[in-house]
């Protein structure tokens, strides 16, 4: 079983854009982490980042559409700028009904008010901001506490 | 001569979304009945759905191009959520001039708010909501009626 | 049975009002065609207009009392100006719970900001604006296919 | 002396609309219930409803006239939707200056964002909202003692 | 010829209803001194006062039918509260067509924030306010004025 | 069993404060005649202000967890200016899930426009305002028919 | 005695500006009409144009201190754009405490929004808009009845 | 050394409020399992529960002055309803500069609307909603790692 | 006879308390310098600091029933961040009728836009911000002024 | 060295202008209090009044270009109703850096709504308002402190 | 023929004032550069700075009424403060229909809320902002092109 | 050295498009102009446009990788009405920290009301609109001017 992790707008630039706001992670840094936590429950992780808004909701589609070994049982976003203007993100993501988590890397309240707005957020489980690439371990560890997929099959 | 249905994102998974409010006809069922519908009044339609606000644009521009049989001489759209932000696809819809209808499946005047502004309206012939998969059905009529098609030609 | 056309203040003047905006076809040419169309479905129409907010009340809870023959089963509003702020019209068509579809003859969208908020529609199974005359028209069938009556019946 | 109750648009049809909200009473039950306790002070209750704001508006000045055992000391009213536009009926109450109590039978508060602005209770003596078929009652009492009946006439 | 002169709602108490802000003239005063001023035209007036906002739109059209020597040539109107809200009233006078003047009797201007708003307004040829009585007088001279009606007629 | 009297900041200084607004009744007096009332049907009263939001909501869950004669069935409460601000107050009332009728003084609705918004009100059941000391014993019965507690125990 | 008329920015080109909304009578054929006007009843006009606020607040203290044969017992003002933004000119206007009647060519209400607001207009007797030239003498006419200045002097 | 755990109003009453909403896991067990958390990394906790925002801030400046053993390092909080409206708190966060996170149980996106304005969220390091009681060690997970305490002295 | 001295939230930390903005000197000092100069003119000052909301409330009240030696003549308050929302205190200041000044030891016009609406101020005799700790030594001179206490008693 | 008073639109008239809120001191005696207590401080004062918003911003200029004897070290400002709206003369407060404190005679909080608005005010050091003419003797005061000029030179 | 350069409030000050937002480049040395573009075209430019709004009014009508070879073709304005409040200033470039280019120097979109909206903007071909001192020459070159002058005229 | 011209949503179709507006330039009409412009400063453009918002944004990060020969330097961008949504391009603009000029052909002041908001803008050295065609080359020349390439090095 998989989950999707979804980067938004910009996020291919992470590590290099406005490092005073979102660090110097990168975010293969981010996947490797998140893909070392995950193996940890027997999960894989599939990890997508796209500029492309339509991109975005079409693999949101795929990720309903898969099944067996590949079925994805949740889903980790973080829309990037989409999260202030997508209705149509949002729309996909209620569609398919696959628990989603949206984490931030930067504290969206501090900062510009039209960041402080999230049309994503209230059909998702949770949302986590504030704790640079930590906000991605975060939601991941959330979404399998949400999922009840056993820590003790932890080493 | 071409009614060209234009469907915007999310509406590829209908009929299995959110089906108390979207019902549970799919877009192939309604691109059917459209096309029952175009053929006694000896017309084509062409069907087209898309997560990507720039493919749909694309498309329009390709309407405008499209000459002799193929020629496109009216528009269906459901923008779906771009419905409410997408004023690249408003511009769009206007500067071509093509004339165009813009449907809706459900309520959106009984829905969350932000489901009540339409930026594309502005620039269609009309608009209809609320009447599930019958709403493309009354826009097409709409549209032959704007168009003077004559309906004698039906048998 | 029986449909209930109901058109709000000022339709009256339909035809020599801002013919620019709402075309030259008078209240008695639209009553024609939808009596014509309806007869096709064994259904006649009780079309009544007035500039009374309080008459066109007191006529929903009559259509409510009516039975036998005359039964009102489906009502198609033009509610005029009242569109804009009578709660007291929405309450009545939300309380008789007879299926009803507002109408516009212009594109309200693409006019004053004011023409913009309907406070009938949220309680309306459905809205049609901007195709003049057509759009009672295209309500009719709409109410007609809501009601599920048959096609077959015409002739 | 009488004590005018005023019902306004679609209160006609009480016991009937939207019985979730609005429970089973009729207006009927309310006007005995009231008529009952009135009596008991040696006053005589006039009851009117209409979905018209101009007769509702007429009433109002026409209980200014009233005069000898007919005179009108004190006025219950439920505008119902009028409440939250119609300043024509607030002109009215605020220009006769007879005690009027604006009472509702559901909890407008807790309801649609609309119904939370009331445009005549700022020229009413007080408001009572949420009991249901008892918001009359209590509105009778508060205008009682308002006008210093003596309860000692109860026998 | 003739012009037509329209209270709105309330108007019917003037002179009696808070008189520190309406003064003690009645309506009754004013179509007496606006007659006289009128007659030395060669005008006559229709003088009308209703609590309806439907009456006073059937009256505008009725206006509208009018020929020969009662043809009504310009409208004097204090919509009273409907200066407000009233969007069908405002249909009306943009329907007709005939010059219409709005006035008001007292300062709108220095008083509750509602009262500033004027959706009539919009569709006159201009607004008077704040002078009492005198402000039906200055609006008679105004349409009069715009209809280039000649003074030297005057004895 | 027992009705919970609340009054919130500044009630303390009532009959002393503002008193062309509040009028000359202390809390004392009005605590007197609500204990008179509640006798009556054999229940008791228990009287409580505080200018502390945060005592005001631990009193709220002691009525929560009183029991045998102490219990608490129902509560009267006037949050003083708490009313336009506190959401603390607002879940507290709505976590006990105890009736509650929340009563005002003064005419809420015709002084500054703070004073109109109630966060509060949205989770009592109903909503008194504008009767003085009245509005206090209005709520009482209007609570006491709430729970359907029998007037005939009366005598 | 003296009649003042002040006229804010932009109207020394009254004529030549914009002439489909504000016509093209000039500001000198305007004075000369009220020069006419006002000698049948005793009285002077002083005219003043400026497109200098500081120069307009000094001119009203200037009336102020008139005495004899110059005193001012009144203003006529068209603020121009002034009207919009300029509090200091409403202080003016408020502390001279002579009054004043507002009035503005063209249909303020029917114009962008901006030119809807008045801060000006809360301080003066009266507005009247929409007229043209005519608002001027409509509005001497209305000072001068509001100053009681007997029309019976006239020849 | 320590971690403070503040919640605000209500909160006393978790697990029994609103259950459908805030789940049934009561203040008592999230404490236990924070402590079991903590201790791994060879922490303790302080939980505290209040009703009154003056003790909340009081707790505060205490922490700030613990030192020693007791030393306050971060601090985990849900402030419940003082997060929409309490500036007093959102100064006592920033003022003392230890780190924060702020937690929520619900979804609070997805609820009323004036859930969705945090005023304390802007001083917190991050912010954590819509997982139940897992937001709780979410947050002191989150809190730990910013505060680069070693996983490594984990067992 | 005395004057007392209020401190709201979060000003126990003043001089450690982000002090680019206001500043190192404490409270003690403040009171220090405010009891040096009150001393001049023959009066005492009461300082009292709380974050409670309550608190400071009930001191207002106890103020108020002060006599003799110890009579509250004025009020001297930096309501800290309950000037943005505590119309609780707002109350409670005007209930009372001792002269208050308020102050603000920072430019409340330079900071974050919610610092600039004061709900305290409009029953406040003045207001004094931006001068560091010399605020309140210019709002003891005001109040002084206000109550005429002779300066000549200076020595 | 100088300190430069300026006084806005409108306050040529002090003294004389709606006394209730103003008071009867004139500016003459403000200014001579002023000069009075400057020269305790070896300090002369240079005093301006103008109508004009220009004339005030040029003043201000000259103000930075003076120098020695005439060199003007602070500004206090009273800008009248241009508080308000004037962002031109805020640009040239901010842009000579000459410390100004900006006073107001009446309650700027307890007025109209627009009057709480300061576009100035955020370019000052900071701002007192509501004590009559004190206001400005209060606001020397502060400027001199702020300037840190001895007290001690006083005699 | 002439291109009239104007330049609103505070820009005297250029090159001193703000100089990490506006430069160091002074008005002298923009006109200069000015002079020597214009005169490749054959074109002298007038430059001129006022402090006043009317003095800038009284200017763009005196350029309205140059002749010969003093002609004013063109205007290129900085309004400074102007831009976001002066519709007087606006009411005169619309007026004298001589195109206008508004320049400014800094980022008006990246400062503060208040500088992004211009008033004036409407009523001018276009807007160039940002270029520090380049703004004014590209806004020479834009109105340039736009009166066709040609460029081959240079060498 | 590379200029990049970005041309957004509907671009494709200049020329043809709204003619009244946008003129009838065609976008290679405009890129041969600036071709011709860039060559005479030695440097290349590409020019590129595309109704995906994607597509812009992966283009953004192609040119900041962009290296040696094809280095971009400066970027000329009309965001088409991408300008008034588009957070997502934003931050691409803001992260890339390439300069970027923003060009409008027409005057989005003076249309429809949300052309007027430019999210874009403030990550963009400065803004150009209304000049048609011309706005381009404006902008080019402003590119290079903020680049300080040599203008000698022109023939």
């Amino acid at each position: 079983m998989k989950i999707l992790v979804i980067n938004g707008p910009n996020l291919n630039y992470l590590g290099r854009r406005k490092t005073e706001v979102y660090g110097t992670t990168t975010l293969k840094e981010i996947n490797d982490r998140l893909a070392h936590e995950t193996s940890k429950f027997g999960l894989k992780i599939e990890s997508f980042q796209s500029n492309h808004e339509g991109k975005i909701i079409d693999m949101i589609y795929q990720a309903k559409e898969s099944a067996g070994e590949d079925k994805t049982i949740g889903i980790i976003i973080n829309p990037g700028a989409l999260t202030h203007y997508s209705y149509a993100l949002r729309d996909a993501l209620e569609a398919v009904e696959i628990p989603a988590v949206e984490v931030h890397l930067s504290r969206i309240h501090a900062r510009e008010g039209f960041r402080r707005r999230s049309v994503t957020a209230p059909v998702c489980i949770g949302q986590i901001s504030g704790f640079g690439a930590d906000s991605y371990l975060l939601g991941l560890r959330a979404l399998i506490q949400h999922l009840r997929i056993p820590e003790s099959s932890r080493r």
